[in-house]
């Protein structure tokens, strides 16, 4: 298209697989690494290539790890009785970045989702319930994201694991911080009047 | 950072060299990657590889090109007495995808700026001074950016050019299509008036 170079295109082509990057992205970052020393482009593309190559999942919780366990299991200092169960790797770093949970985590690898012909036995439920087996674990935290599958997620679980573990609890829902009463949408709103807490 | 392994911490680094892309963007791309099969994974590392390998410049223009003219300057159909000049390879992409200019291009590779130390000699004007006396050339289109240095470009070139070459023009410069007065800047509000064209 508008006579570029093959090379060109293909990358812009590519480029456009990554999400947020339309075409007009996709050109600006590839007229960006034209510029570049091809030492730079080559730390990029190694970059991407040892991503898939290096990383691995932790045995344990299944977040991202580079030997058989990751580095919050394998953390001495890290309370293995209390488990805060999420959906996905990413979701253990947005909790870690709040510094606040002292736990370790398990990666379900997904929602349930009948839709998308997800059940119970493609998550890592079973696993789940093996480390309570093994395990002494005092609470479990469902945080699971709160769209319509992520709330039936935590439904199903907790009527699975009430008779299993001591406490079962989820991420409070409200208002966020910074927040403003007249943008939240009726269920959020309706859910912080709900758990409104004493002061 | 957060027990995150260290080929996607590299991966992150990386991208974060991308315009326009901080931490957040970073971590949000590097997780969609890591979804990605192994194969989906080395297109993208060849494509930013090939980029540096395949691509060259066009040696009349220095646009980018794959063979030793680019597509523009070996189509017959344009013509090659109607030369517009611009910064850097994108502003002919730019110019092209309007499909209204029929002429070919010229890279300068910049523009004039002391401050940088980018003067006449760094820039491709030599070359431009050598096509114009090897062929007929009609008109010459300024297409610097409207920025303080691409008028100082403007400018230097036009006083070079006007003893050599019968018509020298520039880009009109007013209101963008779609724009507001009221959001306009007193500059481009002042040019637009200064412009005008009679109806």
């Amino acid at each position: 298209m508008y006579g570029l170079p093959k090379a060109f295109e293909q990358l812009v082509e590519r480029l456009q697989k990554l999400p947020g990057v339309g075409p007009r992205t996709a050109y600006r970052l590839a007229f960006f690494m034209l510029n570049w020393d091809p030492e730079e482009a080559g730390e990029l593309a190694n970059a991407i290539l040892k991503l898939k190559s290096e990383i691995s999942y932790c045995k344990q919780c299944f977040s991202l790890a580079e030997n058989e366990l990751c580095s919050i299991c394998s953390d001495p200092k890290r309370e293995q009785s209390l488990i805060c169960v999420v959906e996905e790797p990413r979701d253990v770093f947005a909790v870690e970045r709040t510094s606040e949970f002292r736990g370790v985590y398990h990666v379900l690898g997904g929602v349930l989702s009948p839709v998308d012909g997800v059940g119970p036995d493609q998550l890592r439920i079973k696993e789940l319930l093996k480390r309570i087996e093994k395990n002494t674990v005092s609470e479990i935290i469902i945080a699971t994201n709160p769209t319509v599958n992520g709330e039936a997620t935590t439904m199903y679980l907790s009527k699975l694991l009430k008779p299993r573990v001591d406490i079962v609890t989820r991420l409070a829902s409200g208002i966020p911080f910074g927040g403003d009463l007249d943008f939240a949408d009726e269920v959020t709103l309706s859910r912080a009047l709900e758990s409104r807490r004493a002061l």
